[in-house]
Parts: C-alpha cells; sequence; structure tokens
C-alpha cells in the first residue's frame, strides 16, 4: 500500500496552529535525568552553545549548567544546516534512498537516478504506554487477520454490497468465491501487516487507523531512519535535550525477512524461490531491496541462500505455469512463497492478464503473503464491520484480547446507519469518509463530506456501499523539520505511528506470531500525500530537560 | 588527483586485439583446486547451469563434473543480467555512490542526484608476486617521499627548469621557497599516499607509473568494489571459477582514517579538527564522506569526536587566521589536520584568494597532508629526478630498498637527453610524453610525440621543460564488464594498480609507515578520462579450474 496512507487528519496552514502547550515538558524524573545527561564533551565550544537561540538552562546534578535544545525549530541556523548536511551524507551512506520522481529510468533500473528517501530530521516523540500498547495487540491482531480469513462466509456477506460498487473488490471476491468453490486449503499462513494508529489529542486514545495485510511497505526505510536518528542524537548530544536511548529498537526488515525465510523453510523445497510481486515501475525498491538482501545474506555460507525472484503480475501471467500438483513454476523457478508488493490496488491491474496471474497463484500451492482472505480481511469494510457490537466475539475467544482491540477501534459506520449519516451532514468536521479503495489521497473531509452525502441520499443509488465513516482523528501537532530533496523545511506536524507484525503458522502450530518493529510517519496536512517517513519515534520520556 | 590518472597506454579499438593467450590458464595447483571448488549448492539448478555457455568443464576429486565461467564475456546474458542487477543493487545499498553529472547540485548537496560509480563486474587478476612487490615497497616510497621533502635545495633545484614554464609549479615552488627562507620546520609529517603501477606484458615488470603525494582518490569507494565483488563471487559461486578468497583484503579508507586521527592526536588539541580541503563542486563527494564517516565514528561513545569541517580554498582565504602562535583558526575552529582533497592543480586557483589560503596553510602549524614539500615530491619531474642514476643513492641507505625501489621504475627521461629525444621522434610509439601538469588526459602518445619534441625542437623554446619522456609501458588485455549509468558493456581492457600507503611522524620517532589497500582500475582506452574504478583484484591464482 506505499507509503501514501495519511489520510486521516485534514489541518489549516500549520503555522497558524499554536503548539501542543505540553509538547516539550520538563521530565520530571530524576533518575532518567541522570542516568541519560550527556558528559559534557572535550571538544564543546561554548561560543557554539552559545549560538543557539530557544534553548533550555538546565541545572544538573554535577552543578554544570547546559543548554539543550527541545524544539527543533529553535535550533540555531548554522547548526542545523551541519545536522541536515550529516543527516543526508548518513541517508547516501547507509541506503536510505528512493528513486528520484525527475529520473526517468530510477523506478527500473536500480543504481541510477537515486535521491535520499524523504525524513524528519529528528526523531517524534510519542508517549511510552501508547507506545506499548500498539505493540501488545499486534499479535491479536494477526490472530483476528487469520481468524477472519478462514471465514469465507463473513467476508463474502460483509463485502457483498461493497462489491456492486466496488469492481476491485467484486474481482478479488470472484477468486476468493473460485477457492471457496474449490475447497482450496491454506495450510502455511504467512502475513506481514501493519497497523497504523494515530494519538487521538482529546481523549488521549491511541486509535486504529487501518490494518495493512498487503504490501505494507517502506519497513526497511523506516529502520534507517531510526538508525540516522540515533547516529544524529548522538552526536549532537550536547545540544539536543533528546536521548538516543529512548529511541525504540527497530528490526523491521531482519524480522520480515526472518519470517519470510521461515515460511520459505516451512514450504520445504530448497529450490524453490521467493518471488516478489512487484509494479513495473517502483521509486520506493530500495527499501524491497534492503529486505531481498537481508533473506539472502541469511545463510551466506551455507550451501543454499534464500533467493528471491521480482516478477511484474504480467510477468507472471506470461511466464508462470501450475503444476498439476499445484505447485507454482514462474520462468522456470518453483515459487515457495509469493510476496506482494503490487496487486493491492485497482491500477496495479490493467487488464485480464493481471487477473489471470493473481487466480494463478492463489490456486497454486505457494505460500501467499497475503493469501486473498488475508488480503480481503485487510479491506476498510471489513475493519467497519469487526467494529460492530458482538463481531470481534465470533473470532476471539479471550476476553481481555477483545478489549484490547477493541479500545482502540475509532468509530467506525456503515453508510446505511442513518443516524450517523444525519449526524455526519450536521457536524462534517468530526467525520472522514473512506472509500474502499486502497492507498491514500481518496479520503474525503469537511464539506465535502455534506455534499457527498448529500448527493448520495439525494441520488438513492447504491454508492453508500462504496464508503465508510470514521470518527475524526485529531492528534497533537509538533515541530519538525522535513528534509525532502536535499532541502530542509519547519512544519508542525502529525504523527501516524504503524506498527509492523509477522504471523506463520502451518498445519498444526502457529510458528511466529510477534510485533515487528515500527513505521513512525510525519504528516503537514492531508493534501500532503504520502507525508514524510520519519522512520522512527522517541518515547516521551526522552526529554532530558 | 581524481581518478583521472589512467594516463599510460593507448589501446587501439579494443575489438581487434586478441586476448592474451595465458589470461585464462588453469590453475595447475590441485591443493588450491580441493581448497576452493564450492560446494555444490542445494538450489543449483542444472537447467540454469547448463544454460551457461563460455563455460569450461572441470572434474573435481569428488567427480563432479561442474562447469564454472572463466571468461565473463561468456556469461549467458540471463545470468549476467542478475549479476549486474545483483551488483547495481549493491553498490545503492552499500553507499557505492558518486554525483551523476546529470544532476546539476549532485556535486554540491548530498543526498540528491546519486548514481552509482563506475565499476568492472568482476575483479582483475593480477599476479600475486607482483601484487605482494608493489605492497612491500610502499613504505620505502613514503621513507623517500619524506626524505626528499626535507632536501628543499634538490626540490628547488629540480624544478628550476621547470618552474620557468608551468605557472603553477612556479607559484608552489614561491610558497616552498618562502618556508625555506622562513626556516619553517614540519615535525609532524603526514601523507596519504598512493603509487601507480602497470604490470608490462612484454618484461612481466611492475613499473611504477607516477606517486601520487596529494588527494589520492576513490580509496573508499575502491573497498566497497572489493566488497562488491567479494559478495558477487559468493553469490554465483556455483557459475563463476573466481574464488573470492583470493580477493585481498582491503582496508584503505580504515587506515587512511586511523592515520588522520593519529595524526589529529599528535596535534594534541582535542578541540581542534580536521580540515577537508575540497572543490566548489564534487561529484566523487561520497568517496570523501565515507573517510570523514570514519573518522568521526572512531570514538562515537567517548567524550570527544574527530570533528572534520569541508571548506574551500576561497573560504579557507575568507574564513582563516594565522594567531600569533601559528595556530590555524577557520571559520573559529583550530585545525589540527589539513587534508587536501583539492588543490592539486591550477585550476583549483581561479584568483589569487586560493594562493593565498594555499600559504596560510602552509604558514600555519597546522599538520598538512601534504606539506608544499611533499606535493612537490610527487611531481614528474621529481620523479624523473630521482631515476637518474645515483639519485636514491643520497636519500637512502638501505641497499636492497634502493634496488627494490629501482626495479619499478620505468624509464624517465628529461627532454634535455638528446639521444632519448631522437629515439623518441624515430619511434614514438615506444614512449609516452607527460607534461608537469597533475590529472589525467594531459599526456601525448604515438605520432603526437614525434609532432610535439620536433615542433620544441624547431622553436628551440624553453617548453621541453614543460615535459618529461616516460617509457611506453604495454600491460596485457583482459575482457571486462564494466557498467556506469546502470549499463554494463563488454570491452578488453588494462589495468592499474594503485597501492595506497600511509605515513606519520612527529619530532622524535616514526608512528605510522605501511601500506593500506588498494585501488585496481580499468580503462578502455587512454581516451577513456579516468577509466572506470574496478576497485579490486584477484590474485592470480583465483581461478578455480
Amino acid at each position: 500500500m506505499g507509503v501514501g496512507l495519511y489520510t486521516h487528519c485534514f489541518l489549516p496552514t500549520s503555522s497558524t496552529i499554536p503548539l501542543r502547550s505540553n509538547s516539550f515538558l520538563f521530565n520530571p524524573f530524576t533518575k532518567s535525568l541522570q542516568t541519560h545527561l550527556p558528559k559534557k564533551p572535550a571538544n564543546f565550544s561554548i561560543a557554539q552553545a552559545s549560538k543557539c537561540s530557544g534553548v533550555e538552562e538546565m541545572e544538573t546534578h554535577q552543578g554544570n549548567s547546559m543548554s539543550l535544545i527541545v524544539d527543533p525549530h529553535k535550533i540555531d541556523p548554522q547548526l542545523l544546516q551541519k545536522m541536515e548536511y550529516d543527516a543526508l551524507v548518513w541517508s547516501s551512506l547507509h541506503g536510505l534512498l528512493v528513486g528520484d520522481r525527475n529520473s526517468q529510468i530510477s523506478g527500473t533500473v536500480p543504481g541510477v537516478g537515486m535521491v535520499h528517501a524523504p525524513f524528519s530530521l529528528l526523531p517524534m516523540p510519542f508517549p511510552e504506554s501508547h507506545w506499548k500498547q500498539a505493540c501488545q495487540i499486534a499479535p491479536i491482531f494477526n490472530e483476528l487477520v487469520d481468524r477472519v480469513s478462514l471465514d469465507g462466509k463473513f467476508l463474502q456477506d460483509s463485502l457483498s454490497r461493497t462489491k456492486k460498487v466496488d469492481a476491485f473488490t467484486y474481482r478479488l471476491l470472484g477468486i476468493h468465491s473460485k477457492m471457496l468453490d474449490a475447497k482450496k486449503i491454506e495450510e502455511i499462513r504467512l502475513g506481514l501487516h501493519r497497523s497504523d494508529y494515530m494519538l487521538d489529542e482529546q481523549t488521549k486514545l491511541l486509535l486504529q487507523i487501518e490494518l495493512n495485510t498487503i504490501s505494507s511497505s517502506s519497513f526497511a526505510l523506516g529502520c534507517l531512519v531510526s538508525e540516522l536518528h540515533r547516529s544524529l542524537l548522538h552526536q549532537y548530544k550536547q545540544y539536543l535535550a533528546l536521548n538516543p536511548e529512548r529511541i525504540p529498537q527497530n528490526n523491521a526488515f531482519t524480522q520480515f525477512a526472518e519470517a519470510l525465510s521461515k515460511a520459505w523453510s516451512e514450504y520445504n523445497n530448497p529450490r524453490a524461490v521467493v518471488m516478489v510481486v512487484v509494479q513495473t515501475e517502483e521509486r520506493n525498491m530500495y527499501d524491497q531491496h534492503w529486505l531481498c538482501t537481508t533473506l539472502k545474506e541469511r545463510y551466506p555460507f551455507e550451501t543454499y541462500q534464500v533467493t528471491s525472484i521480482k516478477k511484474t503480475l504480467a510477468e507472471i501471467d506470461a511466464l508462470g505455469e501450475l503444476l498439476p500438483d499445484g505447485t507454482l513454476v514462474v520462468d522456470g523457478e518453483v515459487v515457495a512463497v509469493v510476496y506482494f508488493r503490487a496487486g493491492y490496488g485497482p491500477r496495479d491491474y490493467p487488464s485480464e492478464s493481471e487477473w489471470r496471474a493473481r487466480l494463478l497463484m492463489e490456486q497454486s500451492s505457494a505460500i501467499k503473503c497475503p493469501s486473498i482472505a488475508y488480503h480481503l480481511a485487510g479491506t476498510k469494510k471489513i475493519q467497519q464491520e469487526l467494529a460492530k457490537p458482538n463481531v470481534l466475539e465470533r473470532f476471539l475467544e479471550n476476553k481481555d484480547d477483545i478489549v484490547n482491540i477493541r479500545k482502540c477501534f475509532a468509530g467506525l459506520w456503515s453508510l446505511e446507519d442513518s443516524n450517523i449519516v444525519n449526524d455526519a451532514i450536521e457536524k462534517p468536521g468530526l467525520y472522514v469518509m473512506k472509500p474502499q479503495r486502497e492507498g491514500g489521497g481518496n479520503n474525503i473531509y469537511g464539506d465535502d463530506v455534506r455534499e457527498t452525502l448529500l448527493r448520495i441520499e439525494k441520488e438513492g443509488s447504491e454508492e453508500n456501499a462504496a464508503y465508510i465513516l470514521m470518527q475524526r482523528i485529531f492528534p497533537a501537532l509538533f515541530p519538525a523539520i522535513l528534509v525532502r530533496q536535499g532541502i530542509s523545511q519547519k512544519h508542525h506536524v502529525v504523527s501516524e505511528l504503524g506498527i509492523n507484525a509477522a504471523y506463520l503458522r502451518n498445519k498444526t502450530k502457529v510458528i511466529i506470531n510477534e510485533e515487528c518493529g515500527y513505521l513512525m510517519r510525519t504528516k503537514v496536512s492531508s493534501s500532503d500525500e504520502g507525508g514524510v517517513i520519519a522512520g522512527t519515534g522517541v518515547l516521551d520520556s526522552i526529554y532530558l530537560v
């Protein structure tokens, strides 16, 4: 689903918004202050420090007076320039890259037309308790997706109205239906998911934006940004009131590679490969390359390697075949695992060829990440269905799990609920209209919500099935410095925390069910498609002062 | 001196030249065959192997018949495409980068307009004995440069005619002369050198092309290419008759960083910085960034870091000052070490400002890498003077050292030697005319040698002092695949082996005098300015078959 998923909040011009009042509270815990206090570096220049405006004076236990910056907008311009330069250098040397849109071939040929991935210069603060909450429920969501995927009737029934107005859902359901008819069983099931959250400022609730069960991306770049931030915070510790030790560990891509390799092992054919389903052009290719490289290097000196091949849906249609025993062979290679980094939206299926490829893979014995059922379980309509009373109870037994999952559900409603529709017409600012369509940038906010709802009501069409209504989330704003195309700009941004999670099971047991690092992203406004990858958060007790 | 130093051999169209007959001899040593034999990988596909044309059948001691490729031009196109792709991905993820000429700002802003550094897909073979010879004499050359640098009169006298016709040498000598007059003593002396060699095919002699005492570059990229080759050879060991273990270790940039940091320590001011003198635009910036990053990360958790700053000569003129005690302060920072990655050629001195900066640095107590005397000791004229009978003996005592150094001297003559000039007019193909000017691309070959010599003779000018004559070296040709801008091409190339070396001493003792890795480069023809960085060699007993 790419990185373009910041679709939840609409912000007026950032400069008109006051900072969150308690954004940069002093940490009251003396212990942590003692622990994280940076030593005065030998080459620390008083002249340099005094250049920094907007700093906080801190009286340490040693009685030294140190000036540490808490607001990134108040970093002295010269110091900022140094930090930006160092961050850009770090990105280049450590593969924090994307293909540059200004280069025509940068989406097809690696190694040319590269530019650093966009990033926030410093990590975004996030409360530790909410962070932990998001991590702890990741395995429950994994389990939930798995259970939902096994209930073919639930998926078909829940999406029965959606498919009438959404051609893409219709085609997915068609394949799913064929699998049900054929009584196809996926014994080995692999999910590489990402659940996205925002923290509602007023209620202090961690609320789920969506659960991505297909093609969740940028996890490798996210890990790299975490490392970049750790490196910068170490290097500039004499100036910044940020503690590098408080940046959570982020091993998303090694853990995802581990999950893929374990799935590959389960398939139990050492000659088989992992096939990455890719788009024809992919400027986020380095994120994928990190995963495949890590996968390959897991057994560098063994007698075999987990080889991955990349194919588009059209290539799979042209080069793929199903052996009588269900083995998927593409371009002469037996495929153990199909890993989708394409195929999540209608644009990836320009002709019947791509749909044939999707069906072929689904019919095969290859492990699909995701299967068609996992894919459907991640749709917005299913998210909304699961939020209805007593639905979670159909899939989960443990009451605590149900409570914990439900706690992070935002208000989610079908457009068949006339009370809610009327309320949304009256107070459109409190709602978001989300189309079934995947990928960011399609959501409807503000007065457009009212207008769209009124039009649908008037036309009396089935179009209402194409949308769900969701409670509008208002996260806190933070000052940030966003770096894109080598240029940095000051903004006030909101953050979205994505928690990655892997799930793998075979016929008899769950092999992996774990949280796998995170992708923290920032966004200036809803028009800022995809936002900037911040890549890391820092827990809120990071501040040293 | 950049990477543009392939100035020695002129090749006719490569395709018309037959391959060196013994280029890919089978290795007769059964022992090495046994040691390096790759295991048959579990996912080795017979179908894949049989696709490879131009392979050699090998009967192993285990009785398996394996087909391993020895000639890169005979790699099956599909396999080649895979290897190229993997190499490009590797380059991107591991910082094997340069600024792209197609991007306007890629020489000034890091992180934008990046493209992989050009490389040869596979390492170039080189005889182990000659490789060792080049490594062993590196410390002697270091010592020689140091001794020559102390003999101000020798430098001034040797270059006295050159300076009349070469304005750049004139200016350098002017600064040098001022230092002599002021009795300026450099107690701490740091050299980061590279001695370039070619192997003459007919005589099997390792002959020195030149000794770079200023701004020798690309050592970091060279190390990365070594790693790239090691990685590719591991990955494709089932297809290639090349043993990754035979690629010599290459730690050039960590060793150079070590030398810089030790020099910094010798300066003994923990608040001082290393100043890198840079060009205004530098597309080879990532090579420099690797060095500075390594330097910085040497003491990541200590109370100080070796900080480096980058300044152009014009900036140094504008922001630099000399304190009464000789301390160099630039932009408010005390400079411990001046490391030149600019200033080696006349183009870096467009105005008097740059010359003022050079003088300012030379007058200071900062450690210069190189000092003006080290710079002059690396000029072509001095190279030619040192090759005269009994000159080495003025600087070195150890007879073995003298023999070993002299062994790698090619024929080098002044244009005052009329016998040689006449011979060169008669047989211009056996000579190269080298102008005093630094940087590649200025050498004169073939019939142009005759014409230039005749013109100078006719004009009777002093212009002959601007050149030296050197024996033409004819190295062996090897088939290679060169990758540039994401595109690979088959060529026959010659290789140039550069051996890096570091030297550091203070008033009382030599602290470092060692060989520091290598830079192996390939070249298609003399017009191929800068050539391709092959980055690594493999010792000639690499072949498995």
